[in-house]
C-alpha cells in the first residue's frame, strides 16, 4: 500500500567538525519519502520555491516518488535551514531558519491522495498537521512534532496528537512533552494524550517502542563514519512507515518491531554522507544485509542459566 | 567457579531530589560481592574502618561473602562518599570524598585467594590494581576505572590496561581514555591498549559489548522508579562476573552475551531502592523472571522482508 506524506522540501546548509556543504536537497518529506521509496510507492504533499529545478525533480522521478501533491511557488524560496553540529555531532545549533514560501503553506489534498492508506505528518504546525489529518481517509497515521511546537502550541499538539496512531519524536522531545524527566513514565503520560503507538528516537542510543503493555528496544547501528547526522529521524520514520505499508500492517507488534529495525537501516545509512547523498546510492541488498547485522548484534540465548 | 574482588568497602551519604540517607553501607567491592553472590562464591580484599560493625558483616555473612581479605583498622574510619543527584538523575555531583583508611590501603593477597579463578579490579589507582593482578593467578580479570585515574594517572592506567582480559567502564570514560567522540572507534582504541573485550555502559540506555569483530547491544531495564542509582554500575560487574564464574566461562561470545543481561537485571534491582536494600531482598525468581523480561523486549524476527 501506499504513503502520503507532508512536509517540508527544503535547502540546507550544514556545517560539521569536518566539512560544510550548502544547498543541500534536504527537509523532513525530502528524506522521509526517498527512504520509504524503497519499500512502497510514496505521495509528497509540500510547497517549493523557485530554487527547485527540474534537476531537484529528477532526484524524486528516479525513485518514483509523485510530486504531483508539491506546490511550485514562483514569488519566493523554499524552507532553508543553516546547522552547525559540535565535535561529537551530538550538539546541534541552528545558525538560521528562512521558512520562506512554507510561511503560508496551507495543504489541500487530491481526491485521490484523500484515498491513500498511510500517512506521515512531518514536523509542522500542529495545526496544520491535523488539517491534513482531517482531509485524509488514511486508515495509519503517524506524526513527528519538536520542541518549538511543544513549547510554543501545546493546545494545538494536544488537539492533534488526539487523532494520530503512532507518534515517533525523541528523547528531549518525549520528556518535554509529558514533562516527566523519566521515559518510561513520559511515554505512559504521552500515550495517554492520544496515540496508541510511541517510538522515541535516541540518535546513537536507538530507538524504544512503546505500547500500553509493552516494550522493545533496539540499539543504534554501530556507526563509525558519521558524517552529517541530519536527517537522520525523518529517515528513520520513512523506513518505519515503508515497511507497514509495503507489508499493510496496522500496529501489529511484530511489524511495528521489523519497522523500527528498518527504520533504523535506513538511518544509519542517512548520516554516512551529507544530505541524502548515501541513500540515492543504497540497494536493496545492503538494506538487507544491515537489517540482518541488527539481528546478530542483538541476539542472545534466552534460556536462564540454573544456578 | 568464585570470585575475588578488591575494592571499596565504604558508606555513602546520597541527596537524592526526593529523599536523603546517610550511613548507607556501599562501595564497588559491596555492590559488586552482593551481586556477584546470587551466583557464586564471593571473597572481598579491601579496608574498613572503625565504622565497620558487626551488624555489617552480617549482611556480607548472610550472602556467604568471604571477608578474611578484608582488613579492619581501630585508628580511622572507612571511605566515605557523599553525593548528589539532578533531578533527572542523569547527573551526579560528588560533595565529600573522604579516602580515610582507604588511603594507604596496601592490599596483600592470600596464597588461598591467589588461586581464585576469577578477579575483579574495583574502581581504584591503577598501580593498585596492578599490583593486585600481578600477586594473583586468575584466569580471567576485569577491571573498572574512573576519569579521576584517566586524566590524573594515564601512564600507570595504560600499564594496568595491558594485564586484564575485560575492561568494564562507562560511555564518557571510554571517549575520554580513547580520546575520540565515537564510541565505535574508542572502542577499538581501548582494545588495542590490552583488554580483548570491553563492556560499555550507558545507563539508561543500556550497554554495549565489543570485541575485536563482534558487537552486541543490550536497552536498560525500563525503570519507573529509580530511587538511588548509585552502585548500579558495580552491580552490574557483578552480575556479569557472577555469571562468567558461574559457568565457568572465558570470553566466548555468548557467555558475555548472557552475562551481559544478568549485570543488566541486577542493576536494574539495585537502583530501586538506596543502598544494596533492594539487592538484599531478591529472589531467584524474580531474576529470572526480569532475564525472561530482557528477551521479550528485545526480540524482533530475523527474516527480512522480500520487497
Amino acid at each position: 500500500m501506499s504513503i502520503l506524506v507532508v512536509g517540508t522540501v527544503a535547502f540546507d546548509h550544514v556545517k560539521t567538525p569536518f566539512d560544510e556543504r550548502a544547498n543541500i536537497l534536504a527537509g523532513a518529506a525530502t528524506y522521509f519519502a526517498i527512504a520509504a521509496s524503497f519499500f512502497t510507492q510514496v505521495s509528497i504533499v509540500g510547497i517549493v520555491g523557485n530554487d527547485f529545478t527540474a534537476e531537484h525533480e529528477r532526484i524524486f522521478d528516479a525513485r518514483g516518488i509523485d510530486l504531483s501533491g508539491l506546490e511550485r511557488r514562483k514569488d519566493g524560496k523554499s524552507f532553508r535551514w543553516t546547522g552547525e553540529y559540535g565535535y561529537d555531532f551530538n550538539t546541534r545549533t541552528t545558525l538560521d531558519t528562512q521558512l520562506n514560501v512554507f510561511a503560508d503553506f496551507q495543504p489541500r489534498i487530491s481526491p485521490a491522495q484523500q484515498e491513500i492508506p498511510y500517512l506521515f505528518l512531518g514536523n509542522a504546525h500542529p495545526s496544520l498537521q491535523r488539517d491534513v489529518r482531517q482531509q485524509s481517509r488514511a486508515r495509519l497515521t503517524a506524526m513527528d512534532t519538536m520542541d518549538f511546537w511543544i513549547q510554543g502550541t501545546p493546545n494545538e499538539l494536544r488537539e492533534t496528537l488526539r487523532c494520530v496512531d503512532l507518534l515517533i519524536i525523541n528523547d528531549e522531545e518525549a520528556r518535554q512533552l509529558a514533562r516527566d524527566p523519566n521515559v518510561i513514565r513520559a511515554a505512559k503520560a504521552i500515550m495517554a494524550l492520544g496515540p496508541k503507538r510511541l517510538i522515541i528516537k535516541r540518535g546513537e542510543y536507538g530507538a524504544t517502542l512503546f505500547g500500553e503493555d509493552s516494550f522493545f528496544a533496539i540499539p543504534g547501528f554501530p556507526q563509525e563514519n558519521v558524517v552529517d547526522p541530519t536527517g537522520a529521524g525523518d529517515t528513520f520514520a520513512g523506513g518505519v512507515m515503508g515497511y507497514l505499508a509495503a507489508t499493510g500492517s496496522r500496529l501489529d507488534e511484530d511489524s511495528l518491531r521489523k519497522a523500527m529495525i528498518y527504520g533504523s537501516v535506513m538511518a544509519s545509512f542517512t548520516i554516512e554522507a551529507f544530505g541524502t547523498e548515501r541513500l540515492l546510492a543504497l540497494t536493496r541488498e545492503e538494506i538487507n544485509e544491515r537489517y540482518r547485522q541488527f539481528k546478530t548484534m542483538t541476539y542472545f540465548d534466552g534460556i536462564e542459566h540454573s544456578f
